[in-house]
């Protein structure tokens, strides 16, 4: 992958002065289109051993583009917010809208290529980051983020001289030195540059390859990322991205929401919606259940824990009351509830996932999401909110999305609040004679009652294919509600007890 | 303040439950409406010595509202990002949108109390600090924001007897402890009690008055939190807030755009236009401030520092110029360039200073903005995009803003980019001539150059009015553009290395 980037590359002052005012002509013009249409979001990844001029190519940039609309993505020291979250966490929270060109320095790359080559992660392991990596970069290209990504080659021998030099005395290469490869012998530059190179065959995809950039001379450096730049510019620009199209293989996703040729058996056919409890058992066992919750977030060992609970079910399943429960138990510092609204139009022009992200709780916390990232192989299937791609990609994307907050001690709790059909009506009606009750109830509740079938589907496939061993879905039978929320918050103690014990 | 709250107040349980389902309709009716019409936030303070039921409080906001529009503000530690920025910091980073209700708990009295009770503040520092939060909250209130203020009363021992209580066992009001008043001894406990009066009494607005609730029967608290709560529901969802007028002391921003009675002298007269560095000058004076900016930003005092640089001027001043120059010299972790364009939904539903604030760099780091927080007595009063109530009192919020920043160790520097109109036009037409200048150029630029002496007026205002001590501004001559960014650079500079000096 290097090898061609070993040979000299050069480029004459001349040529280059003579090429660049049209290829900055081409540059704004493709970033005024991309300013003016939004239609995705340009993320350039630099990255390269210190010395190579990371920093005289994010200033070129700037010079280059409009400088208005770009910004730099750069991490140094983890700061408490990062370090109770997961890695990626940090780069979600500055994620750059659509229009907008965001400038890496310090990637997801970084992380993994320093684990593995200080040897705190075996090669396994380090294949397994950065598969991790191809689908979360799969899932931002699918999402409007357009990436470029940058490795800037100079020869080991250079990089190290350039190193010392930047570091006598004040000047602007110094201030730009990203501290992650002071890798001094030579035998450990060999192996650093093994690890790099394996690297970039690793996570070269169709849609996020590298960019190998000889490095040695600035103006060929230069002249070859105005290049690799007004291209993916212009990717950025299209207005038809090729959507992947989702592989084909046998799944629970590729039934037909509408007219399946097998009637399906629905996941919540299983459940006993006779199951209930009475009052004096309610409020004896509450109670108590709440007291042992309240137990363990005040344990030493919670604050090494995050928590994010997930509640979806049927219009008037109960999921408020439910949550009013658990929430009596906690105290108000350590939790907060995040209804799913119509997105904002911050939200609206950055990757689905982002508005969830934006709302995660750090460790020692409780995040209760009132309605979910299910929203999309839910509501937005059903009605035909998202293209058919977007809700077949979701599984595989919301299953990525919450095996990185377990990975980062992170418990996911998803429940199902589920009701008949009947019980639902008769609730409706309620709602409508109750007071204090009636603006729970919209036109759209009755609307979607129709769409229960479909609905059913929804739910089955979403239950089959996003219930994991990290993330199980627990299934609440809810018709009595006495007995939904004893079963809520019951599910909620012992998946934290067995957090704990895990640990 | 406290007199009639020391009698003793309560309520038998039988006339609560008779009043509680009716209270709960028109809660309910209020903060629907507050949803809908998004009009204001309401921002209830609970605020009281532990053992008060402050705690239980926030539970009944939650239990009464429909708790998916209820948000908790509640601090504990500080963290890092919260260390490395004004304490008012956090409150604008977590200000609920309008049409939500916000319960904070531990509010921007909290500080205040704490560090005078604890003798780190003399009586006039924390009459200034007091001072300063009427300021803050008229602001608030002017913005959108409906403060409900709520003081817990109960008798000294009886709090001490229920703190005791609640650090034995695990119970709710246990977990809900906030330790601010960790006052054990009685005499201690008397003077805790009288600064929290004259506290009470200093801060005790029309628009923001305290509300002491007699807190020792839950019943009486609860209903007389209802009721309370019901009325500052009532208020926010008012239409026509009644805008506070301000006063019409002699200033300069009593003066009139459109037609003054007396000409007024333009603050840019007194510029020396002709003012310019000749290119062998500007080859040698620019590297050598930006090689200074440099060290001053690499040495370790300046890691205690936050910079905020405003650029302000006409348009085709070179904002852009001088802001690429600054960069050039800056390592890109540490500074950000915010530019600042419409708002987005989620700020235009918030006090106009959120979205300045949110982008507020943390110390140690430079934040840019292109265009700021006087857009509002610029651009907004003489487009008459505001009231003109909005924009006079906007002078003074600002200085409180920039006050709080100085006060946080925060230097602000301020520049105008002033050019002539013959000028002015020059570039307009290069830039429609040059291809990669064009799209800086739009239509509304032009517009704009009719009002030149309307925004001349305004110009003068803005600098008479918010230039001082601790944030004055600096205008630049920016007919010649090599003269514009050494000026823009070396004031950077020397105003760095005295706010070095100074500490």
């Amino acid at each position: 992958m290097f090898d061609s980037a070993l040979l000299e590359h050069k480029l004459d002052k001349k040529t280059f002065k003579e090429m660049e005012p049209k290829l900055r002509d081409d540059l704004l013009d493709q970033q005024f289109e991309l300013v003016q249409q939004k239609r995705r979001t340009v993320l350039v990844l630099v990255n390269g051993p210190d010395g190579s001029g990371k920093g005289a190519v994010t200033n070129l940039i700037y010079r280059w583009l409009d400088a208005r609309h770009v910004k730099t993505l750069a991490y140094e020291r983890v700061n408490d917010e990062e370090r109770r979250r997961p890695p990626l966490w940090k780069y979600w929270r500055d994620m750059p809208a659509h229009g907008e060109v965001g400038v890496v320095l310090g990637s997801w790359y970084h992380m993994a290529l320093l684990a593995h080559a200080g040897g705190l992660i075996d090669t396994f392991a380090f294949e397994h980051a950065l598969n991790q990596i191809n689908r979360f970069e799969a899932m931002l290209h699918s999402e409007g983020v357009e990436l470029l990504k940058l490795w800037l080659y100079v020869p080991p021998e250079e990089a190290a001289r350039r190193r010392e030099k930047a570091r006598k005395g004040i000047d602007i290469d110094q201030s730009l030195i990203i501290e992650w490869d002071a890798v001094s012998k030579p035998k450990q530059r060999q192996k650093f540059q093994e690890i790099a190179q394996n690297l970039a065959y690793l996570t070269s995809t169709a849609n996020a390859p590298w960019n190998v950039v000889p490095a040695s001379d600035p103006d060929y450096r230069a002249a070859a990322i105005g290049g690799l730049l007004l291209d993916a510019l212009k990717r950025a620009n299209r207005p038809d991205p090729t959507v992947p199209v989702p592989s084909e293989a046998p799944s629970a996703a590729t039934i037909s929401t509408t007219a399946p040729a097998v009637p399906r058996v629905s996941i919540l056919s299983s459940l006993d919606l006779t199951k209930a409890l009475d009052k004096h058992d309610y409020d004896e066992e509450l109670p108590k259940a709440q007291h042992r919750l309240r137990e363990l977030v005040h344990s030493k060992a919670f604050q090494n824990l995050g928590v994010v609970c997930v509640f979806e079910g049927n219009d008037a399943a109960g999921k408020g009351g439910a949550i009013m429960r658990l929430r009596q138990a906690l105290d108000p510092r350590r939790f907060a509830v995040h209804p799913v609204a119509a997105p904002s139009d911050e939200e609206r022009v950055r990757p689905y996932l982002w508005r969830f992200w934006r709302n995660l709780p750090a460790r020692g916390h409780i995040g209760i999401f009132d309605r979910s990232w299910y929203g999309r192989v839910l509501v937005e299937r059903v009605e035909g909110f998202c293209t058919e791609a977007d809700w077949r990609r979701a599984y595989d994307e919301i299953n990525d999305f919450e095996s990185e907050l377990h990975q980062s001690d992170f418990l996911v709790v998803k429940f199902w609040l589920a009701i008949s059909q009947d019980e639902q009506k008769r609730r409706f009606e309620e709602r409508e004679q109750t007071t204090f009750k009636r603006f729970k109830l919209t036109p759209e509740d009755w609307r979607n009652r129709d769409k229960w079938p479909a609905y059913e589907v929804a739910i089955t496939d979403m239950v089959d294919r996003t219930s994991t061993t990290y993330a199980p879905w627990t299934l609440v039978e809810a018709e009595n509600k006495h007995y939904a929320r004893v079963k809520v918050l019951k599910t909620v103690v012992s998946r934290i007890e067995q957090a704990l014990e895990d640990r």
